[in-house]
């Protein structure tokens, strides 16, 4: 896997977390890990040592799932040390009025083209969460600098706000021929790598991205990926958690 | 505690690491914690969220016993999302030589004065310790871009390099009345309180910094410490956990 010319950009959804476990939309609730999650992050920390990689500095989202991810991943891979950046640009897709509620319920309750298009339409947000429920953000103190923080967000929006931040961000760090590790969402990463792989709005509905197994992309020094698509560092590992997060919704 | 218009500085020495449990001098080691040293972090994080107290941004060695017992107090205190900032210049003094030894062995062996010269001497370093030691930091990548990484420190030392970035980096943060969390080591810290309260080199060997306790200076915004000597949020336990460093190198 090594070639220290290329810039490495490791791509890590956080580990099983507690609304991971229960079924229930997620979004911007900063709910934590499950144990289970926690295995999965010291799993890929030896994924990514035993693959040679070495993380030079990390990007996070603010919420503690990817945090806690990142933390035990680099703790297990012995670069607990590197630089961290964390910016909001890399968080889930909030998931609006949605937020808390139980995927099967939904489905059940709204039917299943409903129940997709909220899941996957690349450019119809579900409704806005009011600022009133318990699971809003309004008034959390991270999003305090926010002109305008969402109520709720499509994978548009995430394209929107996620991919020029990596653009000024992170890809110089990439033509540089740096290592860079980032923990976020399976939105966030699939906003990325819609991006990087030149996905089409309609395709990018099927691509799904498991929790805790790292996707490896390799750049030229003129911000090219050379290796589209990427490579999971388990990749039957990788198949099976993305067939399983294709089939949630189910009871 | 609350007084927004002042800076407030956090300081936080790391819970009980595996070398503390054994009684074995670190230094430089990168070793962890133990579970007693995670739940003082876990117990740090309260008494910061109980003070009513909000770091709005972290700063940290670059030692894993620091970053996880920063990690876990602002989980607890749900400050996860702050940013971060990691610089080797607030490591724990580099013990040279004396690194993996057992303390009570040493005292033994060396005699109570030589020992007690190693320990709190402010301007004699221990000898230096191999390179080819199984303890040195020589060729650690962590420490590449340093242009002559240490391999003894005295107390003088880790004032020479951490009261500058101190004043150049937090200071400024402080009198713009941030909130500013340090975690960090026994005599990084030490180095630091010597600066703020102006112990002579002579007293601050009696001065001891307990493990998982925060310790809490204000600053006008002038830059001036308001409250001389700072206050523990747990001061029962601070006294306890002094006493218990300073008897170190018994059996």
């Amino acid at each position: 896997m090594s070639d220290s010319s290329n810039g490495t950009l490791i791509l890590l959804r956080h580990g099983q977390s507690q609304w991971n476990a229960s079924n229930q939309f997620t979004g911007w609730v900063d709910v934590d890990l499950t144990d289970q999650g926690r295995e999965e992050a010291r799993n890929a920390g030896r994924l990514i040592a035993d693959a040679g990689l070495e993380p030079q500095v990390l990007y996070t989202s603010l919420l503690r799932r990817a945090i806690t991810t990142a933390h035990i991943a680099l703790d297990t891979a012995d670069r607990l040390w590197i630089p961290v950046v964390r910016d909001w640009r890399l968080n889930e897709r909030h998931y609006g009025a949605l937020q808390g509620l139980n995927k099967a319920e939904t489905k059940e309750k709204y039917g299943e083209d409903q129940f997709m298009a909220w899941r996957r339409s690349y450019d119809t947000p579900p409704p806005e969460l009011d600022d009133k429920s318990e699971y809003s953000q309004a008034g959390d103190p991270r999003y305090a600098g926010l002109e305008n923080p969402p109520r709720t967000e499509c994978l548009l929006d995430v394209v929107k706000r996620f991919v020029p931040y990596f653009t000024v961000e992170i890809l110089p760090r990439l033509e540089a021929g740096e290592t860079v590790l980032v923990a976020a969402h399976g939105n966030s990463l699939r906003a990325l790598v819609k991006h990087l792989d030149k996905i089409s709005d309609e395709d990018i509905a099927g691509l799904n991205i498991p929790t805790g197994i790292p996707l490896v992309y390799r750049f030229d020094p003129d911000g090219t990926v050379t290796n589209p698509g990427g490579e999971y560092l388990d990749p039957d590992a990788a198949a099976a958690g993305a067939a399983a997060v294709a089939a949630q919704g189910g009871k």
